[in-house]
């Protein structure tokens, strides 16, 4: 028998958003609502399912880190604007993701630039405009910053970004002790801190560290925290003073698949206990400025991706529900952005309405078998008109997809807060990074 | 030593865009000019490449099938258009599809409408502005186009699409046989003519099968075909009357990696022969068009990606090289969308100058591993300023692509034609499905 708080793995997951007469509810107001409302598909996020993911870590990492949100997980401003009324920095990988976190009320010296790839006119935008931190991650760069810093007589806060040697254990993609893109091998680190302090428009404030993505286990991102603490120690010793700022990297990971559970902040508190002590013995770190770069854990559980069923239909024995919605507005769910378990994103129907539920397969509407985005799932026999909703969509959803494959409308994106519906991004727009001034031909050369 | 058409197998691909003073060049114009003139990273199409592709196709198929371009491979009307002037007509997948057709020069009745979740907005947009055929693939949507049909007082053309019962062998992505989204089982063919002819407002006028994509093997192929032309003639039957059509997909394949070799012409059209006579002995469907809907085999050779390197690292012996674009702008060449065989995408430097190569990786400068390019790419030593090409980059490229993620701005699109440069698409500019007049809310309840 159907429970109350659903029947499905998927139904009780969503429970969190809240039922309404049955139906699923954000904030109080149903999918049905915001789809007569906004059209389908549809992006829907709970703000204060942003706040209280925001609120649940920051206790957890109390007196001993703060929050930077990671911008690319959903650069949506009004999405950053949550997390900046909380208190938050933001970490950019981009010139226009700088933009967005200024849109978003992020003051520059609250924002830090990170990525393995700034172009030059990027860096001279930033810089310019005002930044906190940027993250050096190879020599070219070392010099481009030192270039403009200099051409602009202003000193540039850099951090040097560590390419650990040992990997983290656990993350779904593990970015430490193997050959890597991402910033400095470790092992050079005291040549790194020699060439970075030899250029006068520099001056370097702190390290970075980033070792995984999609970490589900408190002891292994704790393990790479302590890890991060030393290599801190380590570069401030060569540096022969104390490190003002500490970037421990993001990576803390959301349960997608039935095989995951979610992190436990709670363990995660304890072992917080542990690092606490260790930077307090360590005079050069002690004062140091540590921060943590979450993104997929703030944003990814407060948002829905919302399908309206076109047909169903049977093929061969198997149930097929074809979506107006797919891969192009939301391509992790279909298992195509790099994921090692390719699906199923937890799915519900919105009106379950304690329906019995039956194995079947949802596909989007484009013309092609990579257009699927579940082969297993448990849904009621929904028909025509249905609205289907994919759970933990909030980060790396709509600008993570190929939004012009096969030329279909983009979907709006509302923000629930409270009750209060806010369109946040109209059906049909998508903000398309613009080229900035001075960008293009010529640049890096 | 190498040799004058290039050391690599990927430069022997390359020059068949051709080199002028050993840079890599289209139509005549260098790489490099190109990048100073548009900025990088860069899509590069050669008119006269497509072309070449249409006209060999249709040599093979001469006297058995019509080509019509599958908009959805590019559909840049700039890039449809020569297609159109060669007389193709074109195959499209969404509204704004057809809006890029018409834009191209395509007219209504060379245009045909296909894919498994077609909503009722665009349905009634494209017969409210004519069009050739539509190809219906489930029970909804027969109710759908007859409904929109009598509403307008307008018999709409249509096809049924069949779902194949024995799978095509050699494709990579098979369609066949399997349960699948995509039109009817063949087992419910006459089932599903009887409920077509059954509307008034509907005019059946052929039968679509598609049973494979990237397919290279000429006899695979030509038997695919085949299985579709007996199941139009045990249509024809079961209808009592002539098909007026026949499409018989598309499918056909390009060469991505080194253990791929291009689909054989000459041995296609000898299979084409006795196609030819099998047409002819079956007098119902001896007069119908028949049709394929390439998209990939025609302008998948002619499109280039070009971007810049940013950084030459080396990390625990590994040299990486970190270009200004990845796979924000080719999803494809990254590995993700889809592909059995991940990567190396053939991929150059644009001014190889005949210099040693050695294996590297090649990265985009977004902050993920997921934005790796090539793993074993053999390249010379190149720079920071340096262009580098990925070749086969025509098709689902920049639309397939997640053109948002981390907020670079979008490239500039540029097509040569024998010298001539047109820039088909401004840098930072992307062309956003926009909703169709009455889409949205409520549309399929």
């Amino acid at each position: 028998m159907p429970q109350p708080e659903g029947s499905t793995p998927a139904e009780r997951l969503a429970a969190a958003f809240g039922w309404s007469d049955g139906e699923l509810a954000v904030g109080g107001v149903s999918l049905t609502t915001l789809a007569e409302r906004h059209g389908t598909p549809l992006y829907v996020y709970d703000a204060e399912r942003m706040r209280e993911s925001y609120r649940a870590l920051s206790e957890a990492v109390a007196g001993f880190a703060g929050i930077y949100y990671s911008i690319k997980a959903n650069p949506n401003p009004a999405v950053a604007r949550v997390f900046v009324g909380e208190g938050a920095g933001i970490e950019i990988a981009s010139a226009a993701e700088y933009i967005a976190a200024r849109a978003a009320g992020a003051t520059p010296e609250r924002i830090l630039f990170a990525g393995p790839g700034k172009r030059p006119d990027e860096l001279a935008y930033v810089i310019e405009h005002g930044i906190g931190e940027i993250h050096l991650e190879c020599a070219e760069e070392i010099a481009r910053v030192a270039a403009i810093g200099a051409a602009l007589g202003r000193p540039v806060s850099v951090a040097v970004r560590i390419n650990p040697s040992a990997a983290a254990q656990g993350g779904a993609m593990r970015m430490g002790g193997k050959p890597s893109p991402f910033g400095f091998d470790e092992e050079e680190l005291e040549t790194v801190i020699d060439t970075v302090t030899a250029q006068p428009a520099l001056r370097l404030t702190g390290i970075h560290l980033f070792a995984g993505t999609q970490i589900l286990d408190a002891d292994v991102l704790a393990g790479q925290w302590l890890h991060g603490l030393r290599l801190a120690a380590r570069a401030a010793r060569h540096l022969g003073r104390p490190l003002e700022t500490i970037d421990l990297g993001g990576g803390l990971g959301i349960p997608y698949f039935s095989s995951e559970t979610a992190l436990d902040l709670a363990r995660l508190k304890e072992r917080v206990g542990d690092l606490v002590a260790v930077v307090r013995d360590e005079p050069l770190i002690r004062d140091a400025a540590i921060v943590i770069e979450p993104g997929r854990f703030l944003v990814g559980p407060a948002g829905l991706y919302v399908a309206q069923v076109l047909a169903s239909k049977v093929s061969r024995g198997t149930r097929f529900l074809v979506l107006d919605g797919g891969m192009h507005h939301h391509l992790a769910a279909s298992g195509n952005l790099g994921q090692v378990i390719k699906r199923d994103y937890p799915i519900v129907a919105a009106t379950p309405r304690g329906r019995e539920t039956a194995l079947c397969t949802v596909v989007g509407p484009l013309c092609t078998p990579l257009d699927t985005l579940a082969r297993q799932a448990a849904l009621p026999d929904c028909q025509a008109g249905e609205l289907i909703a994919i759970l933990q969509s909030g980060a790396y959803g709509l600008t993570a997809s190929p939004v012009g494959f096969l030329s279909h409308p983009t979907p709006a994106e509302v923000m629930v807060d409270g009750g209060k519906v806010t369109e946040i991004r109209p059906r049909g727009s998508f903000d398309v990074p613009m080229a900035l001034p001075g960008m293009g031909a010529g640049t890096g050369r």
